[in-house]
C-alpha cells in the first residue's frame, strides 16, 4: 500500500529538574501547551493522544489530554522504558502514514521520585542475582568489553560527560547547566567500574510534547514542516550470558532508516544519541555508523561529536546534561532535532542542519529516527 | 485511503485465578503460545508486538516476547487501565488496516498483587479527598442514579451476577466456577452502597494473547477468520461535578462501528460488557443500545442477557466471575467471541452467533469492537 508521508508540526518542552510541587500532569499540559502554540493547533483538532511514561500512575495520559481541554478521542498510554515517548510518536506515525489519522499529539512525561537503578518484579535471573541486571552494571559491562577490545580510555569515556554539559549550558531546557572539566568526571564517585556519577544521565522530572501530522494536513498550517522521513523500531537481541556489546538492534534499525530515506550516515548534520551513560554515546556512533566500529573512542576525542564538528551529536546536552525524565526523553530528542532543522537552537545552532538522527534506546528496543527539512 | 480488512487469526488465555508463583511472563507466554498453536502461526512470523498491562514491571512486554523466542520486532507496552489489551488489539488492526504490518501478536498480562481500589498519584481533587474517587464509589454514584432516575432494583443488580457465576461455570478460564443465589450477592458484604462483594469483579491474575492478521495474510492460515469487522475507542467525557451516568463515550462509540459495520443494535447475537461491578451491565446495555435508556434492570431480569436469551451478555462469565485481571480483560473478552462466533464455546455456546460485540472499559475511555464470520 502507498503510504502518505508524515511531519513533525510541532514540539513542546517541560524544562528538565526537579519538581516536587508540580504533578506529572502540570508538566505535561506544559508541554503540550508549547506544541500546540508551536505549531498554531487547536487542541481540538486533534484526532488521538498518545503518552509515553513509565512510572506515572494508571490513566495519567488520559488526565493530561483532560486537562488540556480533550475529551473524547483515544488517548494511549506507551510505555517502551526510556524510549516511551519516541514509540509513541512512531506509532503516531505509523497511524497518519496509515490513513487512519492527519494529526496526533504525543507527551512524554516523567517524574522520577527515587531514581531507578534495576529492573523490578519477576523471577531473578544468575545475572540479576548477581547484581548484574541494574542498568549502570549492563553499560559497564559493554564499556569494559569495549576498552578490552578497542583500546577506549576513561579519558575519551569522560570526554563525552564534558561535551555534554558544555552543550547544556546553551539550553534553557536542560537539567544541569554547569560546565565540567575532564576532572570532573573522572573524579566523581564511581557507581559501577569504569562508569562515574558525571557519567551517568540524571533521574530528572520533565516533560516533552510531538504534534505528528500528514504533510497533506499540515499545509492547513504551516509552508515549512519538518519531514518525519522514515523510523523503526525493535527489541534487542539479548541472550543470556552473551555480548553485550553485540544485542543492539541499533545497526540495523539504522539502516532500514538510511535505505528508507535513501541516505548514509554521512549525510546526517545532526543527531540526537542514547547517552544514558557516556561510553553509550561512544558504542552508539559506532552502531550508527557515524564512525567505523571501535574508533568510538578517538572520534569523540578528536571533537568530531561537538558542535561544528563532522556530526555534532546531542547538542542540547543530551541525557548527561540535558536530565533522562524515562517517558520525556525521546520526545525531547525529537525536539531538538525539530528545532536544529528549523534553525531555532540558538546559541548551539548548528549551521545548515538539513537532515537530523534521533536514536533512542533502553530497556525494551531502540528507535531510529530520521528528520528531513 | 482505502483501508484493508482485518481478521482475528487466533486467541489464547492463561487461566484465570491466583497464581503467586508464577511470574506474569509464566501466564503471557502461555496465552501467547495458545493463541499461536490456535492459529497455526510461527512466532518468528510475528511482525511486531503488543503488551496489555498496567501494574507489571517496566519491559515486561518485551520479556515476554523474547521468553515465546522473539527478539528484533517493535514491542510496546500499551496501558489504558482495564481496556489496555483491547486497545493494543485496535492499534494492531489500525497497523494492519493501514497497511504497515500484516500479522501482529497482543499479549495482555497481569498479576493483581494487593488489589486495586483507587487512583495513585498527582495532587487530589475534592472528589478524590472525600474519597470518592475509588472505582467502587464511582460506579456506586453511577448505580444510585440510575436508581433513582428509573427504579432500578438490587435485585435485578444482583442478578447480574448470578447470570455471570451461572455462565461461568461452564469457563475452564473462568476464576470463580460457583454458582451463587439472589440472596448470596445480595447479603455479601457491602462495598459502597449499593454495590456488595459479590457484585465486584475479583482481583485476578491471568493473561490473554490475541493474533491480528490482514484479512489476505490470514488466508495462509485458514479459511474461516473471524472478521474485525469495525472498531472505535475513546476517553469519557467526565467533568468534575457532573453526572457520572452521562460521561461515558460507549453510546457514540457503539454507533460508529455499527454504522462502519453496517448493522445494528438488533443485529448482534452475543456480546461482551463491561461488567467490573454488576450495574455496569444494566448502564452498558442501554448504553449500547440492546434494551432503551432506563430499562436496563427489566431487561436483564427477564433473563435476556441469558444465554439462550434475546441477546446473551458475558457468557464466559464477564469480568464479575471469569475475573479481571486488569491488562488481560480486553483480551479475553475478544477470546471469548472468538469462540462463540466460531462455535467453539463447548456449554456456553450461542446457537448460531454470527457477529458478536466487545465493550471494554475503564479508566482512561471505552472500546467497541464488532466481529463477525
Amino acid at each position: 500500500m502507498e503510504k502518505r508521508e508524515v511531519v513533525i508540526l510541532g514540539v513542546g518542552i517541560h524544562k528538565f529538574g526537579r519538581f516536587t510541587d508540580k504533578r506529572p500532569h502540570d508538566l505535561g499540559r506544559e508541554a503540550a501547551s508549547m506544541a500546540l502554540k508551536d505549531a498554531g493547533v487547536d487542541v481540538k483538532d486533534i484526532e488521538a493522544g498518545f503518552c509515553g511514561h513509565v512510572y506515572q500512575p494508571m490513566g495519567v495520559g488520559m488526565e493530561v489530554f483532560r486537562e488540556a481541554g480533550l475529551t473524547g478521542i483515544p488517548v494511549t498510554n506507551v510505555e517502551v522504558a526510556c524510549l516511551s515517548s519516541s514509540r509513541g510518536v512512531m506509532l503516531a506515525a505509523d497511524l497518519i502514514a496509515g490513513g487512519v489519522y492527519d494529526l496526533c499529539l504525543v507527551i512524554g512525561v516523567e517524574k522520577m521520585q527515587g531514581g531507578l537503578i534495576g529492573l523490578q518484579g519477576g523471577e531473578k535471573s544468575y545475572e540479576e542475582l548477581m547484581g548484574m541486571m541494574t542498568f549502570p552494571s549492563r553499560y559497564a559491562l559493554r564499556t569494559r568489553r569495549h576498552m578490552y577490545l578497542y583500546g577506549t580510555t576513561v579519558e575519551q569515556i569522560a570526554q563525552v560527560s564534558v561535551k555534554a554539559h558544555k552543550n547544556a549550558c546553551l539550553n534553557p531546557y536542560a537539567h544541569y547547566q554547569v560546565k565540567l572539566t575532564l576532572e570532573d568526571v573522572l573524579k566523581s564517585r564511581l557507581i559501577c567500574d569504569p562508569i562515574t556519577l558525571y557519567m551517568s544521565a540524571p533521574n530528572s522530572d520533565g516533560a516533552s510534547a510531538v504534534l505528528v501530522c500528514s504533510k497533506e494536513k499540515a499545509k492547513q498550517y504551516t509552508t515549512r514542516p519538518v519531514l518525519f522521513a522514515a523510523w523503526a523500531g525493535g527489541t534487542d537481541t539479548y541472550i543470556q550470558g552473551g555480548d553485550e556489546l553485540k544485542q543492539s538492534p541499533a545497526p540495523l534499525l539504522a539502516r532500514k532508516v538510511y535505505d528508507a530515506a535513501g541516505v548514509g550516515p554521512g549525510d546526517i548534520d545532526v543527531a540526537q544519541v542514547h547517552d544514558a551513560f557516556s561510553p553509550a554515546e561512544i558504542i552508539y556512533v559506532e552502531k550508527l555508523g557515524f564512525c567505523p566500529e571501535g574508533e568510538g573512542g578517538p572520534f569523540i576525542w578528536e571533537g568530531n561529536t561537538e558542535i561544528g564538528g563532522k556530526i555534532p551529536v546531542n547538542t542540547d546536552g543530551g541525557l548527561e546534561a540535558r536530565g533522562h525524565p524515562l517517558g520525556a526523553t525521546g520526545g525531547a530528542m525529537i525536539a531538538e532535532i525539530v528545532w536544529q532543522l528549523r534553525g531555532q537552537a540558538g546559541a548551539r545552532q548548528v549551521s545548515n542542519a538539513k537532515v537530523g538522527l534521533v536514536h533512542n534506546a533502553g530497556y525494551g528496543g531502540d528507535n531510529v529516527m530520521l528528520l528531513k527539512v
